[in-house]
């Protein structure tokens, strides 16, 4: 079977970069099957870069490799990883990009094992010190999809680096939380998900000083331009206006406090 | 032979949902070639999809499978479906985004058929109430890629949604017709076509009040700078700017009016 | 082994005509594998389109085949040609955008072999004339994949259009050069390379105005914010912000003046 590679970056769909790595995986892997997650993580925002990988990694067949490179530390003493997540393989720089797969994969009780890229005989033959990218993760990524084992590329690294992560807190009304991410359509999602809500009965969403009233099952529900509260494809509590956007409606930003207020409360 | 599967939608390219897409494509269909037509239709934007549906699917190979999910009523009472016009398969929801293509199969005699999605053991076992292209059209086209029958997906479904299409009328001095599209380059091409021109001799187009004398075989043959009429390489008429963009000279948008002119007339 | 082709266009990502071109390219040559360089080259920018092939084209296995089109020409006088570069493979239009490569070509004494496009058996029977991409640039790139001869496709072409280019001059106090591409990141490249300072000691870099002192190893080597100049990721002395762009806070645009001042002259 062909083994699946995805790019997760901030590389950008200009500039031919992305190009030029698939270039090298397929030097070392010609079957390889590439798929792109994204291109388009703000530049250097490792935080963005952690939610999109919670988001995707757990939706490919078993095998896949999924290369990350948001690295603005390329070429310091930051180290670079490759490791397996239940049955998902990862490989990029050791900045906090895996932090949220990993609390899934905890959440799941799956395996986990990291190393340290450390072995420059699975890298390009010259290394620039900028573009690790394709000098080191893209030849690790297509050695991997070769059958090398994990234990060849370097030492164990036994704990990753995790960056800070948002509590959800009780309070006495409900919950707060935080909102982690903003989407295409302007869907505002948070750090709270279906199962702190299970059981607390009717609520109500407060974000940016506005209330919605009951969570909907799907956006057709309300009539279009409704400002609405529901748990998205990913099991996230969203906030959304029906064929418009809530982030600019609302002027949300990523780190905007969230409360769920139970009704009677 | 590897099936192509392409992929027609409202997601964008920053969010990783296409490749979620994909990957569960993959999971079911490894050996399906994926193809992006676009995720950059407007978003819940179903005539847009329609006028990118009818320039793109019958330039591809035969049993290719063509999903497409702009659907702003997912979750709600709207039918999926899936369906052969010609020798091309389409998967999507049934809400107007095949109208043009319809057209075009009529015009060229082509055999269609449909069904309405309706098995579930097609779909993925859990199914989120806003995201079917993950959970439903992605395994329907992967299984129709593997050589399931179209009648296994569900019942026959006769006549797809179609969306109001302005008429290209006679008028005392040429033909009025509609702006259907403006692309990247900021060309905008209209409803009109090859065929409603053939026999009028000479003609002058006019949009937003400017009268443009002649159609140019191609934009090289004007001056740089020059607007220009001329037919597109799907055969409509289209209105452009030799290297810059008439969509901004002009201030076009979809749905101005176009008129053609016959001289003398 | 299947064929890599490669496509570096300026038909944006969001009219699905990449795909059409895609769609008859697999309808040739179903085995080939579809790699995007970009698509978003400034439209008709040909001098942007050979900087991207001189940043692209060399890190390909052998035998990719690389089409080009940004295409201002399309439907005149002008040449459609296809050659060999080494162990690489180019298709597009003859009008400069193979410049840069063809240096890189000289220095490395690669062979070179080109041949105008003018055998219409191996083109789609109807041509328009405003999308070779599909029409003919498509079809042979999957002609060639399928191991056509390059004699095949038309006689002998001596000499691909070149476009001018910049030069780097020695002046009294160091190297004067110019600003050749910004990128993604708003990192500022230069036409002045690795090879051109060699053994120049200390330098200060003057652009816009505001001067360097000294050339990083890689960005995290200065505090984030720093203005940077470095040798970049393709061997070219670059202009960067660490974490932000110069290109914004500099104002910097292709064209502007770059200098070398060696410390102490």
């Amino acid at each position: 079977m062909r083994r699946i590679i995805t790019l997760t970056t901030d590389f950008g769909v200009r500039d031919g970069d992305v190009s030029v790595t698939k270039g090298v995986m397929k030097g070392y892997a010609p079957d390889a099957d590439l798929i792109d997650v994204t291109h388009l993580i703000q530049p250097q925002n490792v935080a963005e870069a952690a939610v999109i990988l919670s988001r995707t990694v757990f939706y490919f067949p078993p095998e896949t490799i999924h290369m990350f490179v948001v690295d603005p530390g390329v070429g310091t003493a930051r180290n670079g990883l490759a490791g397996r997540i239940g049955d998902q393989w990862v490989v990029g720089p050791d900045n906090g990009a895996l932090t949220l797969v990993l609390q899934q994969a905890e959440a799941r009780g799956l395996e986990v094992q990291f190393v340290r890229l450390a072995e420059p005989r699975f890298w390009r033959p010259e290394v620039s010190s900028i573009f690790h990218g394709r000098d080191i993760f893209a030849p690790v990524c297509a050695h991997l999809a070769n059958g090398v084992p994990l234990d060849a590329f370097g030492p164990a690294l036994p704990a990753p680096v995790r960056l800070p992560v948002a509590p959800v807190t009780r309070t006495a009304t409900g919950l707060l939380g935080e909102i982690i991410f903003t989407d295409h359509f302007g869907n505002c999602s948070s750090n709270i998900n279906a199962a702190d809500l299970a059981g607390l009965g009717p609520v109500r969403v407060r974000v940016r000083g506005t209330e919605i009233i009951g969570l909907a099952r799907t956006f057709g529900d309300r009539p279009a331009g409704s400002l609405t509260a529901l748990i998205n494809h990913v099991g996230e509590l969203e906030v959304a206006v029906v064929n418009g956007s809530a982030r600019e409606r609302l002027g949300i930003t990523v780190g905007d406090r969230i409360e769920v207020i139970v009704e009677g409360s």
